[in-house]
Formats: C-alpha cells, sequence, structure tokens
C-alpha cells in the first residue's frame, strides 16, 4: 500500500501500524526502539489513528477448542421478505456465540460465524435462538474442519 | 464456561483471559488490578496460556476501508481432484492478502476470507494468484458489503 | 476408541458392546464365553448399559425389497419460516413410513429415510401426509437405488 | 403390506417378522409365546427367513455420543467421472466410520453415513481417507444436529 | 419384457403391442398380416387393451416449428406452500400450451413441457397465465435447443 | 395459430391436422367425412404433410405401469468436457430405455426421459449403461411420481 | 444476416444500419460518402428506421469506473409471490442505478445490471431501495470484475 | 456525482457528458446550444474526455427482434480448471455473435450476452462454437423474454 492512499497518515503512522498488525499486543516502548522514535511519540500516534477511526481495537487469538469450545462454523440466513434484514440483524447482535456478522452479495441476506461448545450447543442455538427469529427462513450451516490462516493484512 | 472443561486452567486464568478478549491491548498492570494479585501473577499466568497454546497472539482491528482496502471477500475453491487439497492450501498460504482459511463441510473444498484494495485488485487476485494455481477448478467470491459483529467469544 | 472416552465403562463393559455390535441377536451365553465370564455377569452389563442409555435397542437388518417394499429414499423438507421446525417434525413422528430422521446442518430443515412399497405409495405419501402438513414448503426427494453398506460401528 | 406381497410367507412369518421389527432382541420363548407356537417353529421360521436373505442380521441401536463419538453425518461425493463409481465404492468400504452407503437418484454418485469422535476426526477422515481416494473430485458434507426417529418399518 | 410380467396379456397381444408401439397409424389388417391372424381378432385385442387401460390412445408426431411453434421448453415450479399442488395443478390443466406435466422427485413441485410459438408467446404464457395462479412462488423455464429422440419404449 | 404462419398448408390440411393431433388412430374415412372431403383427399393432404416432414409419425400412449414399467424418469448428464457432447448423445441413441432426449439451455448437457421396470433396472442402466459412456461426469436423475397431462398441442 | 429478413429493409438502409452499429456518432455525411448516396437520403432513411422501431436510439460508452462509478454488478431478485412481478418491476424502473433490466427463463423472477460508486453505495442501494420493496423475498448480487466485451451485432 | 469524484473534469465536461448519457447522437452544435458555449468548445472537450479515455465510443440501439434476431441470452462458462480463462477468453472474443462479457465474482468463470436469430442458430454457437473451445466443461443458458431498461447512468 502506497503512502497517498490515506493522506492523513505518514510513514511514521504506517511503521507503526505495520508492526502492530503484525503483534497487537507489543508494548509502546517496543514499538519507539523499532521505530526510533520516542514512546510518548507512538502514544501519540496511536492515539491519533484510534481517534481516525483506523485503530478500531484488539482480539486475542486464542485456541477455542482448548478451551472447550469444539465447533466453528459460518452460518447463513434466508429471509421470508428482504425487508425483515435489519430486524433479523438486530436480533442477532444479542446472540453471543455470533463473533463475526457480514451482509454480502451472496445467496444469504447474512451471512455469521459462531463459535459452540459442542453440537448439541449448536443444535440448540439453532433451534432455540436462531430459529425462532421472526423473519427467518431457514439457516444453512458450514461447520469448520480446520482453521488453517489466521492472520492480519500486511501494510 | 464452566471451568471443568478445561482442567488445566483455574478460575484466575479464566478471569485474565476474560479480560484480554475483551481487549488484547490492556497493560498487564491494569489486568493485574482488576484481578486483585500481582503484574507478574498475570505475566506468569499469560505465559503459561501461550505454552499451553491456548493464547495464540493477538491481532489489531483496523478499518481495512480507512486504510485504502475497499473490498473485503469470501472466496470458495472447487478442485479438479479432492487430492489437491494440500498443495492449493500450501500454495494459498502464501499470497499475502488471504488473512483467514477454513476447511470447511461445505461445498467448498477452502474458503478463505481476502481483503483487497479495490475490484481491479480482486480480479488480478484471481486471475493472477489463484486461478493459475494447479488443481484449481473454479473460484465462486462473495463480496462482503457490510461488517457488523466483529467481536470475541465471551468467558 | 480408548476406554478412557467414557469413565464409567470399563473394559469388559467395551468387551461385550463390541460383540454386541455385532451381532445383536446373539444368546448372553455366547457373550459369556466368548468373554470368559458369567452369563449372569453379562445380563447386568448389559442391564447397567441400558440404564445408563448407551444400548437404546435393537434394529432387525431386513431386505424390505423381499417384503413387498421396493422405494428407499431420503426426504428433505424446506419449511415456509424456520419456526415451523418443531411442530413440523412432531407431524412427521407419526408417519410410519418415517424410519429415521435428523435435523441437520445442511439445506433442509428436516431430513429423513422413508420406505414405501412403490412409486405410486411414495406419490400418496408426499401428497396426503407431507404435504399438507401446516408450514411444509416444499420436499426433495432422492430414491436409494441400491444400499451398499449397513453396518455399525466398530469399537 | 398384505400376505399376498410375498407369497412364500404365511401369516405366522409375518407375525414374528412384525415382533422381531419392533425388537430384534427378544428370546425365542417370549416370541413363542406372544405367537402361540413353540420355540422350535419359531427358530425353524426365523432360519427360513434367514435362508430366504429376508432377515439379514440384526443391529444394536447405541448412543454413540454416550460412547464418544460425538459426529454423525452424511457426505456425498462427486466424481471426476462417472466410470469410477465401483472403484471408489470398493475403497469407501473398508473405512470403518462408513456405516451405511447408498448409490442414489441424486446429485452425488455415492452418499453415506458416518460415525466420528470429533470434528479434527472427521476432518482427518476427510483429508486423509477419503479426498486421497483415485477419482473423488470432492464431497460434501452434511452434520447430523440430532436423530429425532431410528425405527424399522411397520408390517 | 417377459410375457409374465403382465398375467392378463398374451404373447399375441404383446405382438400387437409391439407392432403399435412402433407405428400407431398401422392399419388393423397389416397388423393382422403381421401376426397372421385375422383383422377381427386384432380389433377384438386391440379393443381388450383399450379396456384394460394398457392402450390409452395415440398421439401424432408432429415438427412444431414447421408449423409456426418455434419454443419447446420444460418449466418447473415452486409453490408458496406444498399445500397447493393440488390446486395448482388443477389450474395447469386449463393451459393448452401444457402438452405433458409431472409430478416428480426433484426440486420442483410440479414440472411440465410447454409449446409456443416464440419468445413473446413463452413471456406471456408465464407472466399472464403462470406466475398468476394462486400459490406460485416461482417458475424456472429451460428451452429445448434440439430434441434427438422420440420414441416409444420397446417390448 | 393463424394459416398465415406456414404458407404451405391451406385450411383443409390444418383442419385435417386438428383431427390427427387429437386421435392419430382415426381412419381416413373418417376423417374424410369430418372434414366434408373424401377419403382420397386425405390420403393425397396427409401424404403432403409426410413429405414435408411436418407429420413425422405416431406413438401409442400405453399405461407403461400397467406393462411392467414402473419407472419413468428425467436424466440429465454433466460431461467431463463440453466437446464430448455429440459421441456421448451418439452412445445414448443405442440405449432402448431412452423414449425422449434433448439439448437444453438449463445446467445438463443432455436431458432424456427413460422408461424402467423397477429401481434394479434403473440402477443397473445407470451404472452400466449411462456411467461407463466416455466423457460422462455425473448423472442427475428425478424420479416421475405421477403423469397428470400427456396430450398434443390444440391448432 | 440476409436482406429477406425484414422485408421493409433494402440493402441501403442495411449498409447505413451497419455503418451506424459500428460507430453510433458518426455524422450524417460520412455515412452518405461512405454510401455514395446524398447526406438527405441518408437522413431520410434513418428517419424511416426510427419511425419502424428499428432504431430505438443511441447509448454513449463511457469508462464508469474513471467516473467514479467503481462497481458494476448483475443482481438477480426472488420474489415472495409470482404474481409480484410486475408491481416489482415497475418499483425497480424508478431506480436510476438499474441500467438494463430482463425477464429471463433462469432461476431469478428478474435480472438487471446496476452501477455504483462503491461497496458502501451497493449496501445501501440494496437495503434502503431494493430489499424493501414489498414482494422482494430475497436478492443475489454477482459483481462485475472486469468486462472484455462490449460491442453491437455485426449485419 | 459530485464533480471532486474525478478531477480532471470540470462542470462543463459533466454537462457535456450528462447531456451525451442521455442522447449520443446529438450534434455538437446543439450541445453548444445547451450548454451556452461554441460548438468548437464541444468538441475540444469531447476529444479531452476521448483521450483521457472516459468516452470509449457509443452504440446504437436497435430492436433486434426487428432485425430478425429473435433470441438475447446470457450464457455462464464453467472451466475445466480455472487457468483456462484467458484461452477461452481470447476464443470467445472471436465469436461475433456474442456483443458483452464480463469477468464476475459468481458461479461462472465467464459471463456474457449472446443474440441470435432463433433457437436454431443459438443451438448451432453452442454446440459447434462454444463448447468446441478447449477448456470448456459446460454452458449455462439464460434466455431473455423481454428487456424492460436500456438506459445509461445519470450523472
Amino acid at each position: 500500500m502506497e503512502l497517498t492512499k490515506n493522506q492523513q497518515l505518514d510513514s511514521l503512522d504506517m511503521e507503526i501500524l505495520g508492526v502492530l498488525l503484525k503483534d497487537s499486543r507489543i508494548p509502546f516502548l517496543e514499538i519507539a526502539r523499532k521505530c526510533h522514535v520516542s514512546g510518548g511519540t507512538i502514544h501519540v500516534r496511536i492515539k491519533k489513528m484510534e481517534d481516525m477511526g483506523i485503530i478500531k481495537g484488539s482480539k486475542l487469538i486464542v485456541d477455542t477448542a482448548k478451551l472447550g469450545y469444539d465447533i466453528c462454523c459460518f452460518i447463513g440466513i434466508n429471509l421470508e421478505k428482504a425487508s425483515f434484514l435489519s430486524s433479523v440483524s438486530e436480533e442477532l447482535e444479542k446472540i453471543p456465540e455470533i463473533v463475526e456478522l457480514y451482509y454480502t452479495t451472496g445467496e444469504y441476506s447474512v451471512f455469521f460465524k459462531v463459535i459452540c461448545e459442542n453440537i448439541s450447543h449448536l443444535q440448540k442455538l439453532l433451534a432455540e435462538k436462531l430459529q425462532v427469529i421472526e423473519g427467518v427462513q431457514s439457516t444453512t450451516t458450514v461447520v469448520c474442519l480446520l482453521q488453517k490462516i489466521d492472520r492480519n493484512i500486511q501494510l
């Protein structure tokens, strides 16, 4: 990505972002050392990128299976009428098992990722939380067998 | 999740994990304060969970659109023969635009998430990097219009 | 399967189960002889596994074609609304031609196996029993041409 | 089913079959008592139906989840060429996780039921046993969330 | 087909049917000559097969394109609810462009063949006659480009 | 259909065609009586329409189920390569169970109607005659449950 | 195309049409020179073809991406009921982003081409203009990555 | 569209484009009159937009049906291998019946619009020009029944 893409970011901002994208838990002082500036500067720049909405937070990568969450799946929803989209979407936001949710161009109105403990948990989630939402005609679930890549974009 | 789910984790480990899952960039001392233990203890516990493979790293959440990456999409691949799976998968790992990759139960052999700058970048990625991989019969691409949820599981 | 998988079963239980999974009609005394214990012991252990809900019963394998049931098929149901699932499922349980019924991750809300005498019987079953159930939008039927494997898991 | 459907079976044969279809582990003497004939007669009639290929064996119904087999799924295979059907089918018969296998009218060349311990077992089964079979173009897997009916036909 | 398949037909009936299946317009006397019996016998036998419902009539094979009917297509209908099947089917019987109609196991509730003069005629048929029927959710049309075989079964 | 559609046919030709389309076995003299012309004229006109390729023959409508042919189905073929179309099509013409065959705009390269005695006959037809043809990747079969309309176009 | 196809057009009309189909902005005098007739004649002939409805107008070919319209896509609509077709179609005509709209034989009731500025514009178009139309059950969007051909028929 | 979208175009350019997008055959002098500038200015500005690649040409809108082209359809191609895309695409460019061709995100590798005289022309195009191209596995054709909108974007 060339610097001209976001005219409000200079090369130091980009360098800091690049470091954070590889490891979001790296201490400010280590970023400072890598970028040959003071820790205070790092703090200021990160704060600026947070204020601009470029940095929105960070996400721990955990091995959910080792925590007892064996099932990760993608679920697509078909609606009775397209106009149910926003009300169904609001109900979905209340379900904690849903960790990512997208509106897409594909055959489903909404498409999301779910983490469950086991098949029985998934079955209950579908029957008791998803399929009872007003406007849901059907759900299609694809189970992840293995996640081989989980990384950030590289600047 | 009950504590019995992973017998190697005690309630302090779980408490620390819970804090980190909400904000992976929180300083050790603040975790320590929240959990009423010393910063050193936090360090030891996080190290243990890293060694056990429970904590695998962290990921900055950025607004990729604000960085000039307008297109996020999911791509599924159909193979000429199922036995091409591992060699194709190895080639895919070399492509930096791919940020997540799954083997799933669905109709595609591999299914992955891609971040591109624009439609033209996506077209080149497909034509020059993906569709030339030995064993790829076809690709199906679904473009994300909006991501409404991006969060971690809640312990 | 290792013994540690169900801590309430010991190696004798597993041995008895293994024998029964191969032939559920074998007499207790023959199981006893094979396992070098008394018939009473076999009786006690099987009773225990029945009480634990591990052994749920047994099923005669018959050549249904030779009994005049020429058609075996799998039927998937699409519902008008996902919330009809439990009421439709209850109606399906009353239909004797349905011998197995599953909730699955696939494109159908319910998916079941049916045994019919002939095409005309199947047509009447669909038109008069299935398609009249409140909430059924459509049915998709796949006819089995040949069943090549019908066996139990091997411990 | 009327008796005329298989002219080699009389009403006693049908009565015995009816009892066995409900509970294949019922002792001969109890069947005899129910049918008002001697145990020897039951033995002779069951032997005759076995020789005719009507009774092909019996299958214990176990709660596979309680034995540590959490995953039951249906898998459909698409072949590179239709002519691979019999060689692929022979390879599939060697895989113990496959408990039922059908040739059907639907979109898959072969369609079968598989019992696995967990998602990781299923993933290895797909990658190491199924997708390496010569002639397999792709597999589509549907995971059973709940089996609500498992019974025999009723005469 | 062996004679035992329909015990009410003898070999002369089958011979006559075989002749008629090849050419339904052949005169009785020519059938008689081919079968070495009298024309009266042919008349009696054909009458018998008509009474038994075996012979249901005959159909002229015309080159519909040469008569100004350029478009032949197969149309499948998806219903709003499965229970609309018989009322929709009754409405379809009133449409003269429909020459064959089937209930099938596939994805469509009803599936039929239509003969039209041109694309504009087909468009009007769909919009003004089919899509207005109460209960029709959608139609899918497959246009025949070429009919390579049109013949009867061979006894 | 207006007369101007085929300028080589006059109103008498159309009248004769109309009669034959309703009943192709009607004797010439009866057509003559209905049309108020001589039997010779009918003969001449029909001969002309046969020479023009408008009348291509006739087909007896039989109740195939009553003749022991219980299964009628539509089969679609997917090819390994589109260029196999004509060679596969030639092989299909040799199979007597195929009574109609179309090239269509839909998802299948060829689409045809088959009459079989029973499921076992259909299974053998697929495995031994269709799926062994060089170039056939897969077949999809839809079984007809009931044929509700079988008639000719009405002039 | 032979001249006999439209008996109201002579060879000069066809020649003029051929020139215009290649470049609709060519001045009358240049057409006149190419066709060896006067500019007035060209004017008369084009007017005649406009009056006959053969020439319906002309369309500038612009590089929409260079004008800030990065996204071109095809959208198919599934309706709740087929009878909503004309009312939905009327609503669609009011949406300026839709530049072409077809009724087709395929799986969608209506199928159209849309030009948008970016993904966010497309998302708003779908959510705020298309999915709120009474009768729309769902939309499926296919994004154009590259348009390689954009030309007229050649006479 | 705001003027800032393409910084090389001023409001006069946009005004001229807007006029041309509505009617590409409008004479320069009339554009000049509408925009209150001289014809020379119009000429200069259009030349500039042509040089910038914004205006790429113009396309006559004709009623192809009135010219004897009754069939307009969209065809999608599935390839044997994804890597055949560019060679197949090159072959497609040589076929004059193809008037538009896209690479898209959907299930087809290439997707294009075709104009044919009739069904028989379409059948020959498919069998003799498209399906013989090295690398084409199958084609799926959707026939346009009616085109209800054909217009340009509105600035």
